[in-house]
């Protein structure tokens, strides 16, 4: 009997094997991503007739207010995950922001609320780290554009894990401090992600340490699975018609998909066509290149964008990513850094909800989409925001406007608000003219 | 007939007049905060034999996620009110920082992460705008130290609300800008907050506009009591023994007791000596100042401290958080800037959660009063954490520490990595001379 299906029997858990992407070939269930026959991306694999015969929407309703409710479809063996509340998320009925785009039914997915690190890495950090303490490891790392490693470093205090993280040295001050906070080992790299991506995957090679989107990335990468069960759920257990979401490694794209995919294939949800679109930013767009392009392959670029958190040059999940779109009938497209700020501010405007740059993007893209035609009016869209606007705080700096400074006297207040009445008429003559 | 209890009539809404804390006296539902005889605080009254019979702990659980599972306890009639996702933040079990601190059962309610904008303040504006509405109101407003203005400004563009907020013009930068995203009327006063407190009372008596701690703050206020329910329940439907909480205006402490009190009112919890303690900063401590001198009056203070959002020097309800304090054998106590700043850092480095300056003071003041023997470690002990750490990132620069810049090689990590463990080694021998 092997590890694996050993680990199976004992803990009732249904993920059997880790299997390569590309040639199919199976390895037991321990810290690897890279198949040693043909060099593709590992996936963990489940057991899908265990699966439906034992979850039912009552099972997962009954489940914890986290992404622990999911329990069955993640690779952790544990009864007792490390959950701080990650998930399960606001699914905000986007009314104000549909008028302004044109749309009849807009959601937006809310991550920018995530919990405990306000991004989606939560998500992935918390299934990655309950499976890296199932394994061993007591040192835990990450290769990040920012999210990952305030995520990384959070989850592994909480739980008393060791920590060293690897960014970007040109990283937002809000991303920098909200990981140092939780006192983890943090290396600054004079180089872009993609730079800090090579080094990490030699670290990983030999020191003995759990990097969660390297050795453990096959674990890591299903937690964003639950993207996609939630707005199922929240939308009284039907999937969208279509969704947008923002696309770096293109890893969260794919595994929405794959979500929806394992819900209608153990009878959660009913099957349907879902359109999948991705927005990239101009200044960081090799996936929307190769789309616009035809071509099935990504040539990486270098970076230069205000949307850092989703500047990976060198995608990993890209051709999958470009083929769910393509398969799906969806698109992907990229915006100039002027066109997130709208973005960002327009969310801001609209539905109370400040997102980073990504979301800037998401949002920006969204509009675009929907102004080329390429957003039925009537379908039922999801935007997923996946990242909190106080964490990349120069990026909207000077763009928000400013207040208006007064003295505590009625007068005082009186004098401003008319001089903000004027400036606001003259706005809108300006609109008219 | 009354207004008020036609009201009450048409909606089943359980919330029948406005009451005197003082005198009694009681008025109809409306926009007013003083009572016309005795100038005492205006408090919403409930019909507690018609929730008694109505409310039950499934009842509860069957209602959304989100502070309105509450609604039969809070001053709406709406059955749609505007719900965002507010509340439900995690009680989180804290081990590691119990350890620490030598407790044996501690629990961190986490309003860090409170949806959308990352404070308590987000469950105290779902109400008051909600009833703002009801009342006709077409623009809000508030005097702020910054978290309650990120709140009204972003559930009033949701909810499409004109908007205009008063704050003090030296907020940290984080409030500032996470106010004017969503794009309402910013007044940055040239004062501290109880000159701009001063100038909206002025302003709420001359315009039409609903201020949701000022015309509207009987309203406001009954949101805080959801801090309290969230506790009982999410504690399987029991009440804590001590509580810790920090005191600005004293509203939030008395509205945690509050919750309490009705829980255990209408059944839906066993009665209990639940123990409260308040939590200032040095910099503007009048409520402890009072304490320690045993007065039942307050002494206004000029606030000088980096705990900007809770430096209130002239606070409305801090005579009833005294009393509270006081009847129920707890404690007030007080801590200085840097003992804040190291409370920020002790709760992210053991749990993995960022607070701001005010949720420093509530942890700081919680290790004070364990290591002065005022908190019996085995009690069970909720501390309240209200705000986020990203909001004020100038509170801890500097004191975080910093990355360790390396080369993309693994010799220059390798290099990086020795000087950090050679730094931690001496570190600990410093400790052990």
């Amino acid at each position: 009997m092997t590890q694996a299906i050993a680990n199976q029997t004992k803990t009732n858990a249904t993920f059997r094997a880790l299997k390569c992407k590309e040639c199919g070939a199976e390895y037991e269930l321990q810290a690897m991503h890279v198949c040693e026959y043909c060099f593709g991306p590992l996936e963990v694999a489940y057991d899908y007739s265990a699966l439906r015969d034992t979850v039912t929407r009552e099972s997962i309703q009954k489940g914890p207010h986290s992404i622990w409710r999911y329990r069955p479809f993640l690779p952790v063996a544990t009864d007792n995950p490390i959950d701080v509340g990650t998930g399960l998320t606001p699914l905000v009925r986007a009314n104000r922001l549909a008028r302004r785009l044109g749309l009849k039914k807009l959601y937006i997915k809310n991550d920018a609320v995530n919990m405990p690190t306000l991004s989606f890495k939560d998500r992935v950090v918390s299934v990655a780290l309950t499976r890296a303490r199932e394994l061993g490891f007591t040192t835990v790392s990450c290769a990040s554009t920012g999210n990952l490693a305030n995520s990384t470093a959070a989850i592994a205090a909480h739980a008393g894990l060791d920590c060293c993280v690897f960014i970007p040295a040109d990283l937002e001050a809000g991303k920098v401090l909200g990981t140092l906070i939780y006192s983890p080992t943090v290396m600054a790299v004079q180089g872009n992600y993609d730079q800090v991506n090579r080094l990490c995957s030699e670290v990983a090679n030999t020191y003995g340490w759990g990097f969660v989107n390297i050795n453990l990335r096959p674990y890591y990468s299903e937690g964003s699975k639950t993207l996609g069960y939630e707005v199922a759920e929240q939308l009284g257990w039907e999937l969208p018609d279509h969704v947008v979401a923002p696309l770096a490694s293109g890893s969260l794209f794919t595994k929405i998909y794959k979500g929806f995919q394992e819900f209608t294939e153990v009878g959660l949800v009913e099957g349907k066509h879902v359109r999948f679109s991705g927005a990239q930013a101009d200044g960081c767009s090799p996936i929307a290149q190769a789309y616009r392009d035809g071509k099935d392959f990504i040539k990486p670029v270098k970076p230069s964008t205000i949307a850092k958190s989703i500047a990976i040059g060198n995608p990993a999940d890209g051709v999958y990513a470009l083929d769910i779109a393509r398969k799906t009938n969806g698109n992907i497209e990229s915006v100039s850094d002027p066109e997130i700020i709208e973005g960002i501010k327009l969310l801001a405007e609209t539905e109370g909800i400040f997102t980073e740059t990504a979301g800037g993007t998401t949002i920006a893209v969204l509009k675009k989409l929907v102004e080329a035609g390429k957003i039925d009016p009537e379908e039922t869209t999801v935007a997923y925001i996946t990242g909190n606007g106080l964490k990349t705080q120069e990026a909207v700096q000077g763009y928000a406007g400013e207040p208006l400074t007064i003295e505590p006297k009625l007068d005082s207040f009186e004098r401003a608000l008319e001089r903000s009445r004027t400036l606001e008429r003259l706005d809108w003559q300006q609109v008219l003219v």
